[in-house]
């Protein structure tokens, strides 16, 4: 079953909107093993609904069309619907009833002008919409192929998506092909080695793969269809984990400061954090957890040297010696971070994320970082590149990393002093 | 000129990815008077990309092309071009030297797989790419149609179309229509309030209005064709600032966290934060702006109590009775950190963000803010709606407001002493 979406509103078109609908559609037809093979966008002229609706129903068996039902004057799409597949517009009275029902159950007297969202194309269905005034309805063209149209209200359009057009297909469509997908997130390692890594890894061949950068991240997509196709992305996992190892940094939709503090907790590894560079990125992001007040404890953003000093005991030699852009300086805020808060791990970051303050010794995008435990000391600079926002974004995820590795390496330990004893 | 766009790739189509690229074109092509007609996403099947292209450049003028061209496998955007419109697939040494001055520049070496990223069609023009290191290209098809391919990072793929495509538009297209358009952005004032206070200003009919919220703000968008646009749409600006006041943020895409920071940077007004349910959310949304380090002394991130007591002096007795969420403790910690950082400002927020802690009295979303300047002191009890996110983004824009308001009276006397002396 071949299945496109065509969005309709010159909002999508002239950058006041970005189009959500479109991928919430192709979200709710994947779960059930249906793919979008082309989405479309047109604005509000009449013609140009017209030709995509045509040019749709000629190449695809359903076309998902979102848009343009409301009851203004610049929503068309009942209108172009009509008049593409030449069929007369006409007062729909199943529709009609609807919209007026709505108006009862809101309490409120129905305007005029939502009458003509009951004219629809000739022996068109309707689809019920519970949730606004704009009925839906489906059109069928020609042998088999189907239209349905609804509104572009989000919360109007998926529930009527779920109620109406998923029926339809598994009904429609006696053989939807099984189908799983799966995605992990790597990070510290270039697209083209993980790529190469994964080559050399002996997935199932079935299995399709997918590469997509977010910057610092890589993400890869899994998917086979058959079957089989669980068994299948179950093995190409195995060996993806095999190949990449703690390079993934989680499995499905769960971000980095999400694994990190979770792996925080689940260790009880509480932490201090001093900030300089960015800001209070790193504990923003950690605090967007829930739970996260188990293991934070606090956070300095010191971006003062007076702050260095006073909070986190960073001598005045180094600040006036190396600068506050030093080992020694990130060293001295971690420990000093530490010792205030009486943590597990003082982790510190400072460096220039610009766009001024760069030197030629210490370029716009260095960063120190350091991350004490008492037994441990780790201290590392960083040549990040990018503008302020990408420096200071690279450098979070930076210290994200350090902090979930750090948890990964205290988990190995505990399982295996477990086992041991 | 008739412009369409199409984007490549399969997570536009499953759902996984939202296609923002499309409306960053769209947007950036408006504010100079063009108007997308179409817009087209296709998945990496290189048969589809192939289809797609062809019908394009039979119907349109110019195409925008974006994704599909790293260096991984299921990147077949070049291919698919030099396809549709058969022309060989050729190793571009100007591509191949910009990749490699790319590698160089991050003084990193380059992976072969980067290589594939310089295979072009034949005649191509190569775009630069200053930010990664897939370069663009340009293809004229026939008499004049115009490919311009782009790699689909919106970092790399924005200053491209803005640096290769927008002259070029303007070198070729003789006659685009005077467009104005103009948005703001709205604080303060529920949706329904900012369009009844515009209804009653009388702004020039000619002008059109369209609203958008995003939460907590509303956009309102001015918009004029013709050649008086610009002074229609400075006239209905003039009138909508009156109409609203200082619940105008700002003009344009300058954010409140913007706005705020240059603000108190003119006004040379020093701060110091303490955060604890925003959790360094808003000394990260200072921080985000270039120079914020001229005003931001520091920000204590104190989520627990001992954090509190140590770096604020927040009184044991309060957090023992009234506890840390309470009009007592804001207070507390506002004095606290600016007696710390010595600073003319200090702002504290604690509150509960949930989706945990609330309680009857003091339900998730409860917020108390309070912000001290040694002359004054401002001190409120908010109680948020929506999830944890949503509180915390709430809040922080809330803190945000208060002192963009302060900078504003604080500019505001500035003048007068000035006009006064």
């Amino acid at each position: 079953m071949r299945i496109a979406i065509l969005a309709i509103g010159d909002e999508l078109l002239n950058g006041d909107q970005v189009d959500t609908n479109t991928t919430a559609i192709a979200r709710l037809l994947a779960q059930d093993g249906y793919r979008v093979r082309e989405s479309v966008a047109v604005g509000d002229p009449i013609e140009d609904i017209v030709v995509a609706l045509q040019r749709l129903a000629r190449e695809y068996d359903v076309i998902l069309v979102t848009g343009g039902l409301g009851p203004t004057e610049d929503d068309r799409t009942a209108q172009a619907a009509a008049r593409a597949f030449g069929r007369l517009l006409c007062l729909n009275d199943d529709a009609l009833v609807q919209i007026r029902e709505r108006f009862t159950v809101w309490g409120r007297p129905m305007h005029p002008r939502n009458e003509k969202q009951a004219l629809l194309p000739a022996r068109s269905s309707v689809l019920a919409n519970r949730r606004g005034t704009a009925p839906g309805f489906r059109m069928i063209i020609g042998e088999d192929t189907a239209l349905f149209f609804f509104p572009g209200v989000p919360s109007e359009m998926l529930p009527m998506l779920e109620e109406h057009t998923l029926p339809w297909l598994q009904q429609n469509d006696q053989d939807p092909t099984p189908e799983t997908r799966r995605r992990f997130t790597v990070y510290g390692l270039p697209e083209p080695e993980v790529e190469a890594r994964l080559d050399r890894a002996n997935l199932p061949e079935e299995v399709a793969l997918a590469y997509a950068v977010e910057l610092p991240f890589v993400q890869v997509k899994l998917q086979a269809m058959g079957s089989n196709a669980d068994r299948l992305v179950d093995q190409a996992e195995l060996r993806a984990r095999q190949a990449l190892g703690d390079a993934i940094v989680s499995f499905g939709d769960e971000t980095l400061a999400a694994v990190t503090t979770r792996l925080l907790i689940t260790n009880e590894l509480s932490l201090a954090l001093a900030e300089s560079c960015t800001g209070g990125m790193i504990a923003q992001q950690i605090t967007d957890q829930p739970g996260a007040s188990a293991i934070l404890e606090r956070s300095a953003v010191t971006y003062a040297n007076s702050a260095k000093q006073d909070w986190l005991g960073v001598p005045a030699e180094i600040l006036e010696g190396v600068g506050a852009v030093s080992e020694e300086c990130a060293i001295a805020m971690a420990e000093g971070i530490r010792a205030a808060a009486g943590t597990r791990i003082g982790l510190a970051v400072t460096g220039i994320a610009g766009p001024t303050g760069g030197t030629p010794e210490k370029p716009v995008g260095t960063v120190f970082m350091a991350m004490v435990t008492g037994t441990e000391q780790r201290v590392e600079r960083f040549c990040f590149s990018g503008d302020r926002q990408q420096v200071r974004i690279r450098t979070t995820c930076a210290a994200l990393d350090w902090l979930r590795r750090l948890a990964l390496q205290e988990l190995a330990s505990t399982t295996e002093s477990t086992l041991t004893r």
